[in-house]
């Protein structure tokens, strides 16, 4: 089959490697759709860690055309999407749901062979059909949006929340989609670029700004409490003493971004008199059933999230800086 | 000033009463428009406990047009919406925002002359301004929004929670309202009547039944782990085992009608275990400012509600059970 | 190996049965000690539904003897406590901590054969080391503590909460150990054995009584908001309504026992104007593991729980009424 | 009466002052007891934001001496322990009980005269009373074992959870009695001094040490997947980086102290990968009754607090940095 390769860090490549064969209790999925992921440029930078070469590639959906068990059967020829993370199952951090912290713990996409690629592998338990009313293109994007519902669920928003969110790349309009099926209300968004910020604004954002100090005046004249719930998605160090300035007494302040080991100076006084939560919401798990649930039954916006669609073969281009920094480039899914 | 009156249970009238004088730290409010709750119909029943002759109505908004205290002059002209709760503010309870639990306890359009009049003084710490884009119409709505946004949050409704709602007058259509915004899905409706599932169905309910049987196939189908969230807002008996019956495991049905005093029976094994939570939602406190901010953010619907309106002088007809009974009844409110 | 065996409601006898081999990925404990619980009685009296013949116990410790998997092999020889719960592991309940829903669900001491008995197998991933500071006959005490811990939890105990348990046998007592661990004050007791009552108090009970009327009267006098958490232990009937018209406005009562499909007639206003949550503890998974540590480091009480000890051989006496009904009976345990 | 003044930064005097006399709706509290707190140290040496001159005392109890309203009279010669917190009662904040954030909100010791004097004013409806068994010395205790129930509340702690505090002075000493009376348990404990750790060792922590490495040591043997409550009562900056990296995928950080504005360099990462919430609990509010019915039914310890009595008369030595020095000093107390 044909699979992208990051080689090595800047070194990316199409290959021809052998179709993957699912062994028992997995399954085969024939990627159809598979969305490209700001963190797998950083993979290609080498400021992410991994273990070269590698296939990336851990938001795809497609059907499956193999199962390694015949008691498994009945998957073959369904619509899905797949959980990433494989694990022991069995040990008390997996029985708890706790993924991230077995023992065994891969993620396909990362230490295991991902979706860019005509064939991924996974175990049949991590499947979830698609519904009917899910094009391959949106189920493409229910891992991130899964990102988007936990940072949401961990922020505690709820209906009536009053909202930020620094950054609307994917993560963040994702959230954006979250927050507003959650009921949050009066939502700013903050970013430096114009598309992003115009898609903010159609999927509901209340005012959207690309300079921090009208964000400060927007959350003060809008939020007038404070703000219940802001989410950094940039990975800009500046961004977090900023989101903590604007946090509502008692309000959480989510950290839903990688800020690649670099080392922020703050003032802890600007939490602890104002009771702020600050929350990591890295490490999530299984959160692609509820959001490939919520977007099957129109729960959840998509609509203009992607704006480009490139096939295997312009993998060069696909992960080009020029095409990301494209002024109209919002995320890019490989489609088959 | 015109004031609808029950006298005693049974009889309804319209008075002539002095205009009331808003004591120091109160204000008066030119009524605007008061809705009509099924509970004044019990009220006037004789059903519901109160002291009689009794000026009722609890759901209203108007204009602030006298204060007691000259401190408060700012709030003279403003379009406003009212707590009913009159508390001392200071025991314990208060502070801790159980307002219904003060010993000074006493509520506007019960114990406190209400709003099918026209004027209405309350405390100004009570009073929540308007948005602009809310409507008088809107604004006599809050109150019993408020109910659904608590019974909501009481339920623990969030993005992608299953839901069934029993009986969908208007506490039911505010729960179904609070339940859309706080992002639950497949929400299953059941009513006797057709007008009111049809303005479910219009308001985003997935599907509506008036036949109990058929709510539970929907439910097997629809909800196959068991509904997370179950709403009764009939008070009628048997939809409690009904409810509970179709409850998932470690889901909340919640009781947000009244029984009037009528004793049910069940198995309390059908609770014990599915680990059901049965939560009762009688009396909440601090919702109606919610509910302002969220219809001013246009967070919640309120389309449809209202079939029905009066003048203060068609009060025989606006407590008439050929009225409330009439096929395209809904809710009723005066208009001033 | 001998085992006892439920031969059908009313009959029980001593087996000898061929010594249970662990297949791979489980494990053979050699039964050191297993407490008696009184829903063994209910089996053996045929009102709690299982398949017949059986061989109970589900309140059990030993030494793991042998191994299924050669990777398990670390196992053999240690001190041991297991969950009861066999499940498929990998459904989405099974993912999600919920192992009660998964389909596969089968359970040690019902469905698969208990701890009555020489030997037991149970999936390796289900077994929990014992403290070295545990005893055997604490280690038969996990599971229930599990229980208690878990109708603990359910109940939002914390920290100077409230609390009255009805019904302080086994699972009551266990609620108590639980409650006062979490900082519960002013804990009420009813029972009708003047035996549970003094050890109730021995473990920090400040009143018990045997009359439900004073024990309203307690609590009226000592609860003076009401009772923050009150928790039925007896599967009465009658126990419900006493139990909610003494919880506090915002509370919650818990079902902690069975009712044996009885039926129950109360008023659901009694629920619904107080806010009260009214919660299912029958079922809930992962509980063993917090009691095992919890009693290695010492956090909770065990003692003076067990007040009859037997050999395999006393089964006779150990599962008869009388026994059960001695005026100093708690709890018994099978000694090996 | 006789006062303690801090006139200006550096300078304390005992000045002679008109005894306060209480308006309508106040109680005066004849002192008897009153703890010396480290921030009445800051605010001496100027580092903390006060207005001078100041009768500083946060801390304290007393009885009833005089009312200023007739109907409050019920309270003279009651011992009491009062709320410092003065506020409006009728805002938004005061009636979700978020005081802290009244515009109006002032604080006794702080803004309003405090407890180093003779006679304190504070609203009746901040009083409550002490139980018989809660000496005065312990009744001055209440406020600071608030804050300490306050942080474990906000850390989310529970039966079995597993704790680090980073400083056991009297804020320190006041969450682990709230830990251990919340069932936390192998609590580790890092002071630099021994005979702070030596209480916290008679009060329940498992192993303490003066040592940070030994505490990542220790933390990593004793809580081998991680501390899920860590908290920081040092208020120095690199304890943030220590507590954060034992914190357990999931747990909670508390931040219970000041930090004097200082500024921290720490990687967001480090709390972004495992999900860390970093919790500020400087500012609480209803936590002194809580904290007066957990120490009046003995839930609570206080004994070895108090370390070194004074007369108002010896206010010098009470706040000279060589007293707080002491190699025996824990936490001083006024005693009337």
């Amino acid at each position: 089959m044909k699979a992208v390769r990051f080689e090595r860090p800047g070194k990316v490549s199409l290959a021809e490697l052998p179709d993957p064969q699912p062994p028992a209790g997995w399954a085969r999925i024939r990627i159809k759709a598979a969305a490209i992921c700001m963190t797998d440029f950083e993979v290609l930078r080498g400021t992410h860690e991994v273990k070269y070469p590698l296939t990336p590639g851990h938001e795809y959906c497609g059907v499956v055309d193999k199962v390694g068990s015949t008691s498994d059967e009945a998957w073959l020829g369904r619509r899905v999407v797949a959980d990433n993370e494989i694990t022991c199952l069995k040990c008390s951090f997996c029985r708890r749901g706790e993924w991230r912290c077995c023992a065994e713990y891969r993620q396909i996409g990362f230490g295991a062979p991902g979706g860019y690629s005509e064939y991924v592998v996974a175990p049949v338990h991590n499947l979830h059909p698609l519904a009917d009313s899910t094009s391959f293109e949106q189920g493409a994007l229910l891992e991130p949006l899964g990102v988007g519902i936990a940072a949401t669920s961990i922020a505690r928003a709820r209906l009536g929340s009053t909202a930020t969110i620094l950054g609307v790349g994917p993560i963040g309009l994702n959230c954006l989609a979250a927050l507003k099926a959650s009921g949050a209300r009066r939502i700013l968004c903050l970013d430096k670029r114009a598309n992003r910020l115009a898609l903010a604004k159609s999927w509901g954002a209340l005012e959207t700004t690309d300079d921090p100090e009208h964000l400060k005046k927007l959350a003060k004249e809008l939020h007038p409490e404070g703000t219940n719930v802001v989410i950094d998605a940039t990975g800009h160090l500046d961004m977090i003493p900023l989101g903590i300035s604007v946090t509502r007494f008692g309000g959480t302040f989510v950290l839903a971004a990688f800020y690649k080991n670099s080392a922020l100076k703050f003032s802890p006084d600007s939490m602890q008199g104002p009771n702020v939560r600050m929350v990591g919401a890295g490490n999530n798990a299984g959160f692609i059933e509820p959001a490939a649930l919520a977007v099957g039954d129109g729960v959840l916006s998509t609509e203009g999230m992607i704006t480009h669609r490139f096939r295997l073969e312009d993998f060069a281009r696909a992960f080009s800086d020029e095409q990301a920094g494209a002024p109209d480039y919002i995320k890019g899914e490989f489609i088959f």
